[in-house]
């Protein structure tokens, strides 16, 4: 199987835009820049736009999730728009019951944590076409009002998804998780294989509707040490990345505090590793082997520093990102609900000039 | 200044047990074993000795605070106490307006987030001897009843503390203390340097009296880069274990995801470093050069797995920590609430049986 002949990929929108053209390892005129968790909170037309619509509601009615995930790039003009969804949302297509409550994150109905829990699972088998169908809506009418500009698709790595699954809610150390991996090695298996099928559905679904790239997000891989990711997490990426493994798009990897991943995670099979705002860009690539492109790694934290830091922080990033064989600015972990928009506007501002 | 002369560092009672003499670089006859958080919410008698009595409450009340050091060494037979308080003690004592809420942990009445909220807080001055009193009775209480097992002070390092000042509560990423760091040092520094010298006089005052050495926590270290580290928060925790420099005991530095801090957090004056369970042992000492006596780092997660699990995973902590200069034996995080006490009783054993 291959792209479709309207694929944006393929009918040459998206080839030769500097993300799609970074992510294959090249080094475009343009130094390319877009930000995790661009479409969110930070801006007041996202909040516009939710007012009165749950978040998963929203993830779910397209006409919503492409207006959202189309707003940044309408604002601050960056290389990519990244589709609107949460890490969950494949679970709640399977009939999972969770919900996403306001400050805390995503809580399931009842945690999964019995051999028998994750049989009842497996048994609903994975992702139909049919429940993915808000999914291919939204991603198609993003990509319709994105012309060159790529999307990048989006879904959470099943040992993140797991985690939530056994934890039954956010948790600083997912202990439960990492005791059923190692308590339960075949009960762990067959849940994050099936976490793996069903957020690799996702994630093709979005391909075929016109995402030019994905991105898998492992946000809990760094609570592992690289001996248990190498057994009881890696396997399942790599599950999930081969739903899209024939479709010819490049794929990045990120996760925070993984910095002793980082070759792991891109064995999976990722093209291109998100790095997080720890590990200076130049340090990566090193540890890499200098042959990966390498996304990130601005510190969040610093974009609501005096403009003179910030400033000086970005240039420091893209310095040390000329290193790497190619390099997509981006930040080392999601825009800060309290984030000013201006800031973003004008990161992005800079970076074109720097990549000039 | 020295110790006083019934410390029992220098009347001999401690000198010579094992946790002691591995913290100094010895390999003695016994592998010594002990438990972050092993004095608390696990054990039956813990919860029975604080029923309506609040954490902080508790800390400050000599009678339980030591009641409570001393469970955990009676029960399991560890090879030394570690003195039952909390971080934001200190803070407590110097009269900032700080509460442990149930199922959330420290927060405090106000933030300390502007240059004047930090003049007011250092305008407080270092804490008084009189103000330690309840940390002094309840450590002098201890050391009575544990004899010849050696009590470890406790105290949080000044990062750690400063953001929970700054974010007002527990956070996953602390950006509004990170982004301080960066947008206004100067305030930073006075509010780490106020927060070295509160930590380091509370550090002080469990030592004279009678504590055999102290460990630093500085638990939330892992959030910053190298870079940030060393800048930013090693130089107060240098400030902090000054305050006991001069009194001759050995210091243990503990945080958790700073594989890439390791020798920096060294640096800072440490005479041990605590690993977390995410860094193999073997791995840690090659990291600090093979030359820095190692504690830890069983992962809490397994102490709820089947025991042979467990104990397959306790064998190679004790081979892994073989290859440095000298090991006690720890978790590498603090003991989980919901752990089984005979698992922790039977892991000393263990522990006391492979190193015999």
């Amino acid at each position: 199987m291959t792209l479709p002949l309207t694929h944006p990929l393929r009918d040459g929108r998206t080839a030769h835009s500097a993300v799609v053209r970074a992510y294959s390892g090249d080094r475009p005129e343009r130094l390319p820049v877009w930000f995790m968790r661009q479409a969110g909170r930070s801006l007041p037309e996202y909040r516009a736009a939710r007012e009165g619509t749950g978040m998963l509601e929203a993830c779910l009615t397209p006409e919503l999730s492409s207006e959202i995930t189309v707003q940044p790039v309408l604002r601050h003009g960056v290389d990519a728009g990244i589709f609107f969804s949460d890490i969950v949302v494949p679970l709640r297509l399977a009939g999972v019951d969770v919900d996403i409550a306001s400050g805390v994150g995503p809580v399931l109905g009842a945690p999964v944590r019995t051999a028998d829990d994750v049989a009842r699972l497996v048994d609903r088998g994975p992702l139909t076409p049919e429940a993915l169908e808000p999914i291919s809506a939204g991603v198609a009418l993003a990509v319709a009002q994105l012309g060159t500009t790529p999307l990048l698709g989006f879904a959470g790595a099943p040992f993140t998804l797991a985690a939530y699954l056994v934890e039954g809610r956010p948790s600083r150390d997912h202990l439960a998780a990492r005791t059923l991996m190692h308590a339960d090695p075949e009960t762990w298996t067959a849940l994050t294989g099936w976490a793996a099928d069903v957020t690799g559905a996702f994630l093709r679904a979005q391909v075929l509707a016109g995402a030019s790239a994905v991105q898998l997000f492992d946000s809990w891989a760094g609570a592992l040490s690289a001996a248990d990711y190498v057994a009881h997490a890696a396997p399942a990426s790599t599950r999930a990345l081969s739903h899209v493994a024939d479709l010819g798009v490049k794929v990045v990897h990120f996760g925070t505090g993984t910095e002793h991943l980082l070759t792991a995670m891109r064995d999976v099979g990722a093209d291109v590793v998100g790095v997080d705002y720890r590990t200076p860009l130049d340090q990566a690539n090193k540890l890499l082997g200098g042959t990966v492109p390498l996304q990130g790694n601005l510190d969040p934290a610093l974009l609501a520093a005096p403009w003179p830091v910030l400033e000086a922080h970005v240039r420091d990033v893209v310095e040390r990102g000329a290193a790497a064989p190619s390099h997509v600015v981006n930040l080392g972990h999601g825009v800060p609900p309290t984030t000013d928009p201006a800031v973003l506007t004008r990161v992005v501002t800079l970076v074109h000039e720097l990549g000039a």
